[in-house]
């Protein structure tokens, strides 16, 4: 099949990748040129100069870039990718962005007749290298079965989850749930180290039970090592966050820990930490540890 | 081998089963004496009046009660079991208690040469019926050695973590990161219904990821439910954390988002909810979508 893949940053360019080795024809845009030649060889495939030149003649066009604004850039305008797409194709965007802004290229691609899925990812780089992604996916029943078999070349899981923005609404469950997870384990790991515990004894045995979580069973040695290298970044998780913010507001919704964890991580970026994996909320603990001394009984 | 067994409560009564299952001689004492007879018909062993006369001749008394005045009663006085103990004996306390009333008596037994364990377990009545029980011990090497394979017919995990209170403090390290996951579960399950997603698909998806924890995993279909009779009370979670906070206060160290789930939790037993299990945050958070009206967009 031919397709296009727009953007090739950490997440796209395996991605991209993974659907040469599928025996796709694949032509990649990248606004680094220098990325997609990289790209080029070591897949082959095709480069192209704009998002419309690379998505002219494709049946499936995927993007994954960082946030509404670059979508918009990639996707309208004169050298938009939706611009040079025909009738009966598909436009796929796997960047976590707002609902509205779904909904908004939904009705812009229909309009087109061009079939349009929200499908955010998660599960990392390390998910997007090892074809091991999740894919929540928002849009119609049609355009939902003919994109899967393609999408699967890089994923594990991929579920249509409702109309149109519902994948995007899925990712903010998602990053909602990890920002109670991974602030509890912070705070766990604050407390059994001020507490003088062998804090990794102690994980081991609690995460046999209740309290078990990825975040735990993942990262809490890196945490306990002060490693915040491992995954994605607090400058990505703000961005989310404020986006699922957003979205509660408008809905009348308080989601108490969820803003406390936002505000958090604005910490976490004053400390320098913006390119942490969001596992850093522990290095936030750890730097109030030390400005009120060692507190240990 | 000879062991007591002092309170039948949900945990303590199938914890005492084992015992005999095992092939021990067990006698036990419960306040309501007509709770320790049913054990009795079911199990066989010896019911005894008093802590005193259940620890009389025994080589090992366990201990699981409510709180740490129940403790108290039990374990120390004329009645207690304290007084009833022989040199060389071993008490383990399984109650969850604070850490301190676990070194007084780590002092208090080896005054009469007796050795003790705090051991506070995880895993709940199914963990105490099923033999699956996870066991956090604090205190010396050699009572640890001779009381973990006892221990171990009722548990999974049976792990010394360092001196008196350890176990107590690590069972708190296992609430503060419980109290995080649900409360960001609750919030996640919020939105997404606010949002008008089918909150079981996109659980079934996010589960599979980052996301994932115990209670996201058993717990999700129970609260979609608003069923909330499937684990550990409220009114004992509030105990724990009302330990866990004074602990931290101890120790100059902020908790930030274990404080806010306890305050809910507070709000959960004014909903009438003290006897609900943990994940009753989530009547709380649907509690206030009903008072904000449908908030659907």
């Amino acid at each position: 099949m031919k397709i296009a893949f727009i953007g090739l940053g950490v997440m796209g360019f395996p991605m991209a990748g993974h659907l040469r080795a599928a025996g796709h024809e694949v032509t990649v845009f990248n606004r680094t040129r220098q990325r997609a030649l990289a790209w080029q060889q070591q897949h082959g495939g095709s480069v192209a100069d704009t998002p419309a030149a690379a998505a002219a003649g494709a049946e499936i066009v995927c993007c994954c870039v960082g946030n509404d604004d670059d979508v918009r850039q990639v996707l309208l305008g004169d050298d938009g990718a939706l611009a040079a797409m025909a009738t009966g194709s598909l436009l796929v965007d796997h960047t976590t962005a707002s609902a509205a802004l779904a909904r908004e290229l939904h009705v812009a691609a229909g309009a087109v007749g061009v079939g349009f899925l929200d499908a955010p990812v998660s599960g990392g780089q390390a998910g997007a290298e090892n074809a091991a992604l999740t894919i929540m996916v928002g849009g119609d029943d049609d355009p939902f079965a003919r994109a899967e078999p393609v999408l699967s070349a890089y994923a594990r899981c991929v579920r249509l989850l409702g109309p149109s923005g519902s994948g995007q609404l899925a990712k903010m469950v998602n990053q909602i749930c990890i920002a109670g997870v991974v602030q509890g384990l912070a705070e766990g790991l604050a407390f059994s180290e001020r507490a003088g515990l062998d804090s990794a004894a102690v994980i081991e045995v609690i995460s046999q039970g209740a309290a078990q979580s990825w975040q735990m069973v993942n990262r809490y040695q890196t945490m306990l090592a002060g490693e915040y290298e491992h995954g994605f970044a607090v400058d990505w998780m703000r961005k989310d966050l404020g986006m699922v913010l957003e979205e509660a507001a408008q809905r009348d919704l308080e989601l108490p820990v969820t803003s406390l964890v936002d505000a958090f991580y604005a910490e976490v970026q004053e400390l320098g930490g913006g390119r942490w994996d969001t596992s850093s909320l522990f290095a936030r603990m750890r730097a109030q540890m030390a400005e009120s001394g060692s507190g240990t009984s």
